[in-house]
């Protein structure tokens, strides 16, 4: 394999894990040489069996240890991925950085602005690579209207809107409309900081706008209800946003979104036509030149209208299904493309992910949010 | 037939008053009786031929003759419908309405707020029926979601989204980014007023709200842009609404929105479940009670599942389909139902319409969303 | 009006009335200047009354006095529409063609082939016009696909597959999987001839086919199921397809088809591309040219994009709906057009309709299925 | 891990031996042990490396020697996938069998009808357990669907159709119509057999219905053809079926349906009501209860409707997609599954793979349909 990587967090019986893990090796461009998966001796070679790291000396039970002896290795792992609860992204992500090895980061990035600040001139001074896995711009389709954008094909973007409804919420609520009891720590302040809804899935819809259109949203005006009453987090969220020269936009952000499971999806206008895409048929996008038919552009292999990015992307025939975790994997395999280029002093082509950077914006946009909603709905700067 | 109407303007030739009059007479229960089409003797006359009427006497070259003579004669028509240009709708109605003759009012109501309570006064004070054709909330899938949301199939309503993407504001404009000048009065503020996109297609929405729900907007946020930069009107509106109670909700107003060709479309939350309704597929509604399956509601004859009124305004079987002039239709039919039963001191039942408050409320509601956007966005109250 | 026409059956009460009548004047190119519509004078006069006959003269109680009277009129009817039980046909359009005066006849054109033949000879002998509504054949976007077709855009066919799938047959069965008797002489085949799903439903199929791409029908296997078991029609039906020249096809009817209400669907594959249209989604095509995106043509006023008989017969903007009705009175407006042209000695352009040869094919194809049914599924010549 | 498997085809730069590798390591079930990949020891080595097979004494270049040194040892491989060219599965597997081995097996399972009567009888007499990857009965919605015929929520089978229509082979033909040489060998009969499109594409749909419903196939009528004309093989093949009982239906398998890219859907009529899974969206089932408004069925965790099995497959929250590998995974859990089950004395519960017997019956299906097709479309007996 081109490159070793290494996990903090993740092991067996973690979801998150099984998807960075497939994500990561399914193209078989990386392999698991290291892993810090528990502070439990016991489970955390458990897990490292079953991830199939082959050298036991590389399971390491603290990930300041593993930051050491990894990056004193001549051998050590090209990049180390995150997957820890939240709050501990910043300071394991520091760590590593300090130690030179590159990241690939679950989001959010940080705690705090000045955490997210903090990272990104880290990895400037310590020249590493950062990645964040906001999940729904790895598609290929989605990748593809990114490029179209590039080329000029729907002219200069007008309007943006994003919504992402989810039901999820619901199912937290008994029917007198209160918090089931066995859940009400996902909905407590203290753990999951002052936003619900627009830090969880909110901002998904505004890494997928960036990723989209390369627009980043100057200032919003957010209004946020909760559901239940007696929840003190946002669990829907409507935001107008400014891109300034004149664009506008929306984002919606709901978790009680009943009869909508992950409806996460982009449409954007532009003066020569509009482009759509929807998580529901990820595999589509939808593409209107100004005063023409609807095209329906198809992601998968044989296709040879798509662009450059869009069939390298692709592992199955069009028609065939790529999912979550396929999404995953085009995320590290874009990361790890750019990462294999620049070791042999190429260009990295089409391929692109989400980086610190972009994971500090959505810090900034969570926080802008939450100052608008309580100073009464009215525009903050991001 | 069991009642006779008249009409003002909609004259042969006349797109709108081909709608009125299919609409009012599909259903077999008005004939029209008298006319004022034009002001030119030998049109007037000619469209009253076309339009099947009968004694050429009431055929009539001013409305306010018309207003007079038929409201003299024993044998009057019962409603007037009134298809001139927008800013006589108020003159034309006021002047019916003082000699005492139901008026059936393309949107909008009046010019002005103060216009629009007069009428409503008058309309209280002649004892007049008054209704107005807001298309989309005729449907019979629609008012399906009406009945079951006040039914309590889908609990409180916490959340409320409507969208109105259009594109033929896109046909206006030539590769250089300009207007066409030969479509250059239609987007002329001294025409059309103080708002285009939000008075045109807007306030469509705001009322597809106000009949689907029950519930009115109290005070609004609205971001208005143009396109092209050089015309001075609205052509992309967003607006955050608040219906008191703890309710929000979501208005997108939109005639540059390529690939969106009338994609008027409603989304409700409740505590027990959600509603769907678009006018891509208007026969169809989406019922999702809280974590279970959607359900695909077809309206049409033969569906034993519907409410009653939902039956009742179907005129063909389930999978055919009713388009424009039957939603039309089912306006009138329900203006007309109306007014039969309170004819035979019955009860109309399940049968309604939009009236001349919410001709009103639609006029505020456009001057809210206006002079919000004119101070920065703040929330103005409608 | 340019044109007069008559109605044989269809009075008041008669839901097919309300379609060909509306269809027929919808569109102002005619007035219904006489009628039999019933054998009792009362109901027959009323009937006349609300369908606005002005001449009470010409309330006739029988068809033949009817078409004796209005062929020696010099204002006669230009045309008549037969709407009466299905085995009247013939008798009632061969009375109206012998005595010079053309005919718009619901589905079916007779009770056998030998009938049909008869009047398409007297058709020709007469030198009178002859149309039949067969419904999904006027929707503005289904003409769209046949001047595709015709253009060349799909290239040489291939293939072809129709589909009309309902459900109105289960409707008629009880819980223990026997006919509710109310229902029973619905599905008598001395009611209704010796096959019930392919009659009634599978000659639209077959009629679709034969106005999308030109082609019709050479020979048939078909495979017709009944439920309920006691029944002794068909109420389901698979038909292999032969058109000659190696183009091969398949229709499928059923009237027990849970979940589809009115999916008349065609798709055809071309060496240069395929087409495709649904009765679900009435005013869109889809069109893929080989190799390339699915393109979704969008019926309606302002598409330049569209063939000019499409954009001829649209009356309502791209995105609002025209309906059941509507196809009715485009296929009306289509045979009346080519009335007028034919008077004034003009070519009527794009203008086209079933004819009586189309009726005659619909009967011959039903005949062949039951055959092919009966001898073992075995190749049956139409 | 639970169990060890080895591969026999399937290295590195093979399509097909990812989804298999990705398949059955996705759920952690299972490790790659032994595997023989290629008959040149260089590839076969660096196959086995990517692959992750620890120990090199494991990685064999004959499929021979593999199966007797695996069964030879006391912790060999508790099965093997053959992923090799499609005429050598059946020496393949039979040497498998022989030594004890159990085998998954791509489609098809053998050349000829008595090579997989063999197969069939030898997997009994040796007591193996035999698997398929007939892929899209792998999807979560997919077993639903199968779980809800069993429980008999739409009642006995009366009618069922499945299509896979499909466009690749368009491809292949250039603008004259004829064949692109560089692709001609993939059309040649000596090379496929007598059957292209219900070989390749046509027994997915076979299967397709065995696995949903429980049905197979008894007697079919087929109408083959081939598209460019000098091809000898065929294209679009239209299939009548029997299925006993008075239960009828329909195939259609075509790799030449432009805009259609991997359709393969079925469709089922019952006494009760009916069920619709179509791979263009995997994770939906429709399920329409007799009179009913039908209902949207979504696979993925955290919908408590579902029924176990499909609650058990699922790895993503319901919204989220899981695609081709996963429906592999799906097939390849199960497989295992039953193993882990069977080993340890425990019911393998709702978990179910197709099997040796199913693959015969792919097989026999095939030779039905060209013996049909020669004998010009009679019913010939699977």
């Amino acid at each position: 394999m081109a490159l070793k990587f290494g996990m903090v967090g993740g092991g067996i019986g973690s979801y998150i894990g099984d998807h960075h893990y497939l994500g990561a090796t399914m193209d078989n461009l990386a392999e698991l040489a290291a892993g810090c998966f528990s502070r439990n001796p016991e489970k955390n070679r458990a897990s490292a069996e079953k991830r199939l790291i082959k050298d036991m000396d590389r399971v390491y039970t603290s990930y300041q240890e593993m930051a050491e002896k990894e990056s004193a290795r001549p051998d050590g792992i090209d990049f180390v991925s995150i997957l820890t609860p939240n709050n501990s992204h910043y300071e394991i992500a520091k760590c590593f950085i300090e130690h030179g090895i590159s990241v690939m980061c679950d989001k959010p990035l940080a705690n705090t602005i000045e955490q997210g600040e903090e990272l990104v001139r880290l990895v400037e001074e310590n020249n590493v690579q950062f990645g964040m896995t906001y999940t729904y711009t790895g598609f290929a389709a989605f990748r593809q209207g990114r490029e179209m954008i590039k080329k000029g094909m729907i002219g200069d973007i007008l309007y943006i809107r994003a919504e992402y409804p989810e039901d999820f919420g619901m199912n937290m609520v008994n029917d007198d409309g209160n918090l089931i009891e066995t859940d009400a720590w996902r909905f407590d302040p203290k753990q999951v900081g002052a936003s619900l809804a627009t830090a969880d899935i909110g901002t998904h819809a505004e890494q997928v706008i960036a990723q989209f259109t390369g627009l980043y949203i100057k200032r919003v005006i957010a209004k946020m209800d909760n559901y239940p009453k007696n929840l003190a987090l946002d669990t829907n969220s409507t935001i107008l946003l400014d891109f300034g020269g004149g664009i506008s936009g929306e984002i919606w952000a709901s978790i009680i979104a009943s009869g909508h499971e992950c409806g996460m999806k982009i449409y954007v206008i532009g003066t020569k036509g509009s482009l759509e895409w929807s998580n529901e048929t990820p595999e589509r996008l939808l593409y209107t030149p100004k005063g023409q038919p609807t095209q329906i552009y198809s992601s998968g292999t044989g296709r040879g209208y798509l662009e450059p990015v869009t069939r390298e992307l692709a592992r199955v025939a069009s028609g065939h299904h790529e999912g979550y975790f396929e999404t995953f994997a085009n995320i590290y395999r874009s990361y790890m493309e750019t990462m294999i280029a620049k070791k042999e002093g190429r260009d990295p082509g089409p391929f692109t992910y989400p980086n610190v950077k972009d994971g500090l914006h959505g810090i900034r946009f969570v926080q802008a949010c939450v100052e608008s909603n309580r100073n009464g709905n009215v525009w903050v700067d991001v």
